[in-house]
């Protein structure tokens, strides 16, 4: 049956997710999002994500695309979808898209967010949604070592070590950090990004905002290609994918 | 033993718990409390709360007392307490004081708010947080209707048929709602509210703005003292305790 090509942008609170790549027996988002859609479509319906977000990462503007037969309007495919997909994933926008058009291979550049509470008590609200920090954090030094991050450099040292592709250099065109009372903002655009780059990233900026590691050492580090130096991976809740452009 | 007086300001998600009010054998607000206080002070260690929220309602800013033994440093007690606690309640301010301070009995005026979100697609992170209109909604006319309750009246028609209580009389001193985007925030401020009057009252506001009743309505289902009249009652998900004053 003749199927046509639609293009998702997805939210979801990713806490109780394996990540958004299919798994065998572990929930993921690809995995409810192919099972929701199979049981619409009445036969087998493949997605195809933008980013493979981690376990317990979070997004605002996950995009997908997926073939679906029959001739739903957008609006019914939408509230379908909503009506069967579990609370914490939300179909926000859905558009018909030509039939070449492709997730993951004609993203252009992403946005993440990483959000953190340097304050002494987490609001609740946020639990699972921010990482918290109780040292009192220096966010100038922060800004001044995230801007290190800007342009195109190999970021082996900021990659998972098991991280295998061609090519370990990306273009980063923003780092930036905001204040605003207790909350510390990190957004970060890039091409595209390394398994665990932004976590390297985040974990190292943490490092030089308690003091533990001077903000000029950040250009030693990308030289340097070596994961070993780097800081801890900070946890995926602070993490939000938020927007992916084409 | 000699024992402190505490005022504790408590956020919690209220998704959890039965309300505030300690029950046999449900998970309430106010049992944890006891319970973590008992654990921590090895003694028995009654709390007092300002409101007793309903079960799925939040708090940003109750507030309670209750009488500590031994003589810990307020950061001391507010780290254990936070310790301790599960994650979706949290002591954010703690401080000493008068033995006769009652938080309920002091109380002179309370904040709650009633969050509404009016698009299409409830965003995930704000499941069971926000009620969910999808209904096109007119700000204007329920901020007329809204403003109808300022003032002092006889609410027996906005509480809950079982309420028992000398007086049905309440004053309210804001009532107010603003848009922004698909976002609709109820605040109203009083000297108390009756059991269900807020749910009550944003039951109705709904049925105004989405134009099956008349935002001149108000003054007459006040002055008629009667609960069978009025809307129904809001869903607790999108009503936040914000601020007691005392």
């Amino acid at each position: 049956m003749e199927r046509s090509r639609f293009k998702a942008t997805i939210q979801y609170v990713g806490s109780r997710y394996h990540g958004w790549q299919i798994q065998r027996q572990r929930p993921t988002v690809q995995g409810v999002m192919k099972d929701v859609l199979a049981q619409l479509a009445g036969e087998k319906v493949s997605i195809t994500g933008a980013s493979r977000t981690d376990a317990g990462v979070h997004a605002i503007g996950q995009v997908a695309h997926f073939d679906f037969p029959l001739k739903p309007t957008i609006g019914d495919l939408r509230k379908a979808l909503n009506g069967t997909l579990p609370w914490d994933i939300r179909v926000v926008r859905l558009k018909r898209v030509r039939p070449t058009f492709h997730a993951q291979k004609d993203a252009k550049k992403k946005r993440y967010r990483y959000r953190i509470f340097n304050g002494p008590v987490l609001p609740p609200f946020e639990y699972g949604r921010a990482l918290h920090v109780r040292r009192p954090m220096n966010v100038e030094r922060i800004l001044e070592a995230a801007q290190c991050f800007l342009g195109t450099h190999d970021f082996t040292s900021f990659a998972a070590a098991s991280t295998s592709v061609k090519t370990k250099t990306r273009t980063i065109l923003k780092s930036d950090i905001r204040r605003r009372g207790f909350w510390l903002t990190y957004q970060v655009e890039a091409n595209g990004f390394l398994h665990h780059m932004i976590r390297n990233i985040v974990g190292t900026l943490v490092e030089i905002g308690t003091g533990r590691r001077a903000s000029h050492e950040i250009q030693r580090l990308i030289a340097a290609q070596d994961r070993t130096l780097v800081g801890p991976t900070a946890p995926p809740d602070g993490l939000f994918l938020v927007h992916i452009w084409y």
